[in-house]
């Protein structure tokens, strides 16, 4: 039986209206009278507490600390480092005004926060006994966009940005990798979205860095989301800002710098790839409410005993004890995107059974009305509905990863949705060339397998690096 | 023996001179390249995050959820409530320009949120099955400062703000008040800092609100601290902004709103009240490390075996590994406020024993090395640092409270620092006159104690309020 949401347009009707719509239906976020900037509300920020929580662990464990620097830039330290001012002076919000009067000198809301940092790290960096810094910052930053979808592409975003500093350029490319990693493992590991990482071409990098590296992420319409970034740096902005330290042999020494973030966007990703016409889907490590509990009649004693054992395993739960249909209610349990839904009915106790409903696959378990029984199920499904995702949301993917020796493959394949991997000459022309005429942009040239020997897939000449184009959101 | 630390002024002589030493020599912030804004470094951000996570956790308990709300706000929202923009507009940071573009309409950068909720809630409240609303916001707020100090008054701010919705007046009297008992029992218990609370007089309120209530903390010099506060608002919002809900018997009703607000400023209080001449004193039970380890001589097995106990207990703490003097760690221990140091020295455990000293009292405790019974002494000595912490603050704060029945009192307390209740008439000229002619700020009409049947010990009418007068940070 096929089912829809009525106020869900179809996924494969509009892609775009479904994204909209399910983000509003289930409560995530809403607009404000402020342009370009979104509220986010209670169900949408818990998704996001989840995700910091379990982030900002795996950065303590991996020797980050936590600090916070102002979210002002003033005009010219942000003119300190050329590329990257370039790079990000169209998109900056300019505070000129302090009550009434006039500032002296202008300053940006901070769109990152690289010169902060090396600001501060100028003043406190002067042996290698200071070395390594491993500083995060969770805050927000704001990107002046013109055109903004609700976490994908927002005025004001909330983000983590950590900011490294090294003694040798063999750590600092250490630290970049293994954010990368971190990264990786998170999307893969909770949110459940097997991503392609690794290293973006000399256009597609960010601005200041020498490298970046990219945590690329298919959504069901094959089009891809920049999920994640790392940046190493080498000595550039320390050099801009004159930052030295000495080292063990007595000689003065630029550090190595590196940067790595990743956003709210992470949400609309998750949506984009594990939602469907029902509604949010949320894979159960990042979902706030893992068992949605739909009581039918008179039930509540059961219940009760059922939320206590559920408490006791750490198993977050909403019972829905509205005086709405039972229809309504798993409807709206699964527009939420509950992992399970649990329905408890008084005639079905009758009978001794109760029913779990997986999200992912709308899959109707009935079990014997035991409460051990009931909750060691639901642990298990856990377990298996975060593992189905993962599985549905690659195999989907491999089925639109592509492979273009020629130019006439990459023809035939441009016009489906998905990833195209291409052997390149490593000339920003072909690249060029490809986003003009096919409106494809490099994703990056996959990690560990950088290398090609074939011939540049665009231009035929001889082929240095392989890389993946694809559409991006 | 009397201590001190050559780099940090004595708090006898320059108690203004001794706070930002204190503040620079533990490593909590450093100053930025931004006017007014502070770097809040690891150590003074992780106390933050301990403070956070407390109070996130008691905010959830009491049935309140997070949100993330934009940080701009248009000037016409702004507008909206007159009261309220005349108390922000002479102190907010306005941006004009997005990129290039002047912007159609200027923005502020939120120095509070009141009307960003009540734009959201607009739309989002329609029946009274839509109440409470218990919403809380962890951001950075933005007030346009002319004199600035770390912590106490800064143009960026680290905050919450619970802004909250009501079907009716008593839930939301009971709302503020509760919060108030949130913040007072969080700064007892946690901060070991005892406060005095009460509502503010219609002066010294919240720009809008109705009512004013106040967490008063008493600095180790006399001087008050405004260390939270939580306003009732009744409608007043609502009917600026036309916020309507249908009610149980049909009847369209405007809901009760109140707002509540913590911030770093805590940081500032938790220094004043408790840190020395040696450096930072912190609680046990907000300190991001517990007990600071000194090895002296060859004694890493020894440690490594406390250190792994420690673990197992989840008591946070710090090995001192540096090649620093034995004397220095002593001092850089001090300096930084660890609650205990405990000497591993390989002389002392020829004698098998260790030695334990208390940050608070700096008595030496000398025990024998045994890992358990190590373990089990810093479990206990870190409750009684933490009562004892409380108990020398409350006693000191209270031989600085006066009671002042006639002017003539009033004028012998004046010059002391402190606290002084008085009776008062009611009428805002004398509270002028005394914040005039004496520089004192009324603090608060005590919580559950108001009334006042001595005549006002100002101009000698009959009194109707109790009330608190002192110097403020």
């Amino acid at each position: 039986m096929e089912k829809n949401n009525k106020n869900i347009t179809s996924r494969g009707v509009d892609f775009s209206a479904w994204y909209n719509d399910v983000i509003r239906e289930a409560d995530l976020i809403d607009y404000s009278s402020v342009k370009g900037s979104m509220i986010i509300r209670p169900y949408g920020y818990a998704i996001w507490e989840n995700i910091v929580a379990v982030l900002d662990k795996k950065f303590k464990e991996t020797g980050h600390v936590n600090v916070q620097m102002p979210m002002f830039i003033p005009e010219s330290l942000f003119n300190i480092e050329k590329e990257h001012v370039e790079g990000f002076a169209p998109e900056v919000a300019w505070v000129t005004h302090g009550g009434d009067e006039k500032l002296e000198e202008r300053m940006l809301v901070r769109p990152t926060s690289e010169v902060l940092f090396c600001d501060h790290y100028k003043k406190i960096i002067k042996s290698y006994r200071d070395l390594p810094l491993l500083y995060n910052q969770w805050c927000t930053i704001v990107r002046w966009e013109k055109t903004t979808r609700p976490f994908l592409r927002s005025r004001e975003i909330l983000w983590q940005e950590g900011h490294t500093m090294h003694a040798t350029e063999k750590e600092a490319r250490f630290e970049t990798l293994q954010m990368l990693d971190v990264y990786t493992k998170f999307q893969k590991h909770y949110l459940a979205i097997p991503v392609i990482t690794g290293r973006k071409t000399e256009k597609e990098k960010f601005a200041g860095a020498e490298e970046t590296y990219t945590v690329e992420a298919m959504m069901y319409d094959g089009i891809a989301l920049q999920n994640g970034t790392t940046h190493y740096f080498g000595t550039g902005f320390a050099e801009a800002f004159d930052i030295k330290f000495l080292d063990k042999d007595h000689v003065l020494k630029r550090p190595y710098q590196t940067s790595w973030g990743v956003s709210t966007r992470m949400i609309g990703g998750l949506i984009m790839v594990h939602s469907d016409d029902l509604g949010l889907v949320l894979p159960p490590k990042i979902a706030p409410i893992k068992v949605g509990i739909v009581p039918i009649g008179d039930v509540n004693n059961i219940v009760g005993n059922i939320e206590n054992k559920l408490k006791e395993k750490d198993i977050s739960f909403y019972t829905d004890n509205t005086d709405k249909s039972p229809g309504f209610k798993f409807a709206e349990a699964e527009v939420k995107g509950y992992p399970l839904r649990l329905e408890i009915g008084a005639r079905d106790l009758k009978e001794n059974k109760v029913t779990i409903v997986r999200r992912d696959t709308l899959e109707k378990i009935v079990i014997i009305n035991d409460i051990d029984k009931i909750v060691s199920k639901i642990q298990d499904l856990l377990i298996l509905v975060q593992e189905n995702l993962y599985n549905q949301a690659e195999i989907r993917r491999n089925t639109m990863m592509y492979k273009a020796n020629t130019i006439a493959e990459f023809k035939e394949y441009v016009n489906r949705s998905g990833f195209i991997l291409t052997s390149w000459c490593g000339n920003q022309e072909c690249e060029i060339h490809v986003k003009e005429k096919y409106g494809l942009k490099s994703r990056c040239m996959p990690l560990n397998d950088e290398a090609s020997d074939k011939p540049c897939t665009i231009c035929g000449k001889p082929g240095k690096h392989k890389l993946y184009y694809g559409k991006q959101y």
